[in-house]
């Protein structure tokens, strides 16, 4: 293709088709947040943006439920998030503990050996959780720099208690790392109260933000192993030593920050703040309780235990007989409502239900359900 | 902080200021782009959001010149793309030449080192370019996998003509790795006439985005080498063997895309393929001619000399007595108009003023040149 050969009448205008999204993310952004989206650019280092940046972080320690100075948005999506989170606390050598119940501790496991630790995992299946025991005698036999484990798994729809383990975990003088993807802003993480070292997550999720950035938050702890590595960290772009001084008082220029998705995330997080974070886990538990019962008066089975079930993302079994994919692209068609299919281990068996953020509410669930029961007869 | 006790009205609404970007990025985004960033969202793996996904990377295709089929946007700022250039090249023990005429030439050799490579570097004082000569002549003692040079180097305001050293890096069986960070959509970048393995570039500067993307382009050679690689690339969020398989025709989940970043990209790409590249390039180099003569009227000294000096980023040497910081605070706080002071070795010597994309305009040159006039006498 030559350079002024290219048919620009080609490339028709976005007419974006109005989706309910109802998968594991992104969910709905909420309608403030897409303003704040189209908001007029300032510099990176202008003195307003430098503003907004403290007023984001003062907001992010509050959803995170911590006090940790240290607490910024990686400019990367949630998976950026989590390798900075991997790539910040492991040197080569490190011996690193991941508690895999699902896809997202094998991207752990992935991540943690590019950066040359020594990994052992410990298996659960998927959608089940962990005990503090078995997460003790792991230890025992494999004392670990770093556990690391997923708060909210997005492939199973499991919550796993994590306060036990914490203390475990402490005990056995590890960094608790910990992945709050699918939890941050719907479930309480409590950084500080549990003890968790490393926290990490997504804006889309719900944040009910565009995805784009990742949070993440590192305690005293953590920061002490990030200041005394022996080697840089393998990965410019996401070194923590570096961002710390963009983000802290010496402003020190490292990458231009994604400017529009910071003003977003502003938006976003002033949202979760109005409502209350109490008021917010309390709206996403009560509709996730509409939604289970819902689907029990279907006939539908919840892949999860009541008591390990996530109220953000909720995984249900797909009949026997039906094809699962069938009814997502109905879904989608003729209700312009997108759910998600099984991921890994659990491809073909689920479908997938978030209700996170701006996406829990009792008239989507109500929608959902009723269109569901349309596409399933 | 508890759960409940932030002060939610302490987080004042956005009232972003009306700046004129004039700096080294980001630019002005054009109003169209901005509506794009604040579409509504759909899923990332949307059939709508696939075509978005095709559509896009042909644009890209279109600014880069070139049918190479590994164009994508990474999933980050211009620098995430610039380590994904790195990080996917090379491999321990492999040999990287270095050409450092700035800053970002500097980087370039930090990120190789931290992917394991035997780095050796050529160096020209900042504000010149390299000849073939000396590309050469670094080959012959040094043999090296990768060469890495800066097309246009944002902290000098050089542009480094290429294809002579493109000639000279095949010769040598090399790869040839180009920063077009400030010259895609500015200034014509010609990979597949060039012969430029590797470009990278961010969408904040003559694409008139927000930060948030980094487009990335890889030819035979490079996909070659991807593919050969001994060991897996040491950075699992810019794996390009991964994220090539969510571009491609396979569609597997790797991370959600910045969905609204995206549509940005597209609609930015749609108006630079409705000017045509030629044009494009041809505006930015004739508003950086008014810029040079009225600089020039006002007695200001261009630091780089006039056949290696960038269009889309002047630096203007600070006259002797003047304090460079108080100038640029006089233009941000009495015109609303942002340019940037020097980096690294020219810090303090010289003020950065961009034009590029959108913010290349002969309305902002004469405003600028006003302002800069009232604001030095």
């Amino acid at each position: 293709m030559t350079q002024s050969s290219i048919p620009h009448d080609h490339f028709p205008e976005l007419q974006n088709p109005s989706r309910l999204l109802l998968g594991p993310g992104p969910s709905m952004v909420h309608p403030r947040v897409l303003r704040a989206m189209a908001s007029p650019l300032v510099g990176h280092l202008d003195p307003y943006f430098l503003e907004i940046m403290e007023r984001t972080q003062e907001l992010l320690r509050y959803v995170f439920e911590t006090e940790n100075r240290l607490t910024v948005p990686i400019s990367g999506t949630g998976s950026a998030a989590m390798e900075a989170a991997v790539a910040n606390m492991v040197e080569p050598g490190d011996q690193v503990l991941v508690c895999i119940n699902g896809y997202f501790g094998s991207r752990l496991v992935d991540m943690a050996e590019r950066y040359g630790a020594q990994v052992q995992a410990i298996h659960r299946p998927w959608g089940e959780v962990f005990t503090p025991e078995e997460v003790e005698q792991a230890l025992i036999k494999f004392p670990a720099k770093v556990v690391g484990i997923v708060h909210a798994e997005t492939s199973t729809g499991a919550l796993q208690p994590l306060e036990e383990i914490a203390k475990i975990v402490h005990e056995h003088g590890s960094l608790f790392l910990v992945d709050t993807v699918t939890s941050l802003g719907g479930v309480s993480v409590g950084v500080d109260e549990v003890g968790i070292d490393i926290a990490y997550s997504g804006t889309q999720k719900c944040l009910s933000c565009p995805p784009g950035l990742g949070p993440i938050t590192l305690g005293s702890r953590a920061i002490e192993a990030l200041h005394n590595r022996k080697h840089k960290v393998a990965n410019w772009y996401l070194d923590l030593s570096m961002i710390e001084k963009y983000w802290g008082k010496e402003r020190t220029y490292h990458h231009t920050a994604p400017i529009s998705s910071n003003f977003a995330l502003y938006e976003g997080l002033r949202i979760v703040a109005e409502e209350g974070l109490e008021a917010r886990w309390e709206r996403h538990y009560r509709n996730a309780e509409l939604l289970w019962d819902g689907l029990d008066s279907l006939g539908l089975e919840a892949h999860v235990a009541q008591e390990h079930r996530l109220p953000t993302l909720t995984t249900v079994r797909v009949p026997k007989g039906v094809e699962e994919a069938q009814v997502r692209a109905r879904l989608l068609k003729d209700y312009n409502i997108e759910i998600a299919g099984g991921l890994g281990e659990l491809k073909g068996e689920v479908w997938r239900i978030g209700l996170m953020g701006h996406s829990s509410s009792r008239e989507n669930v109500t929608l959902l359900l009723a269109a569901m029961g349309n596409c399933l007869t």
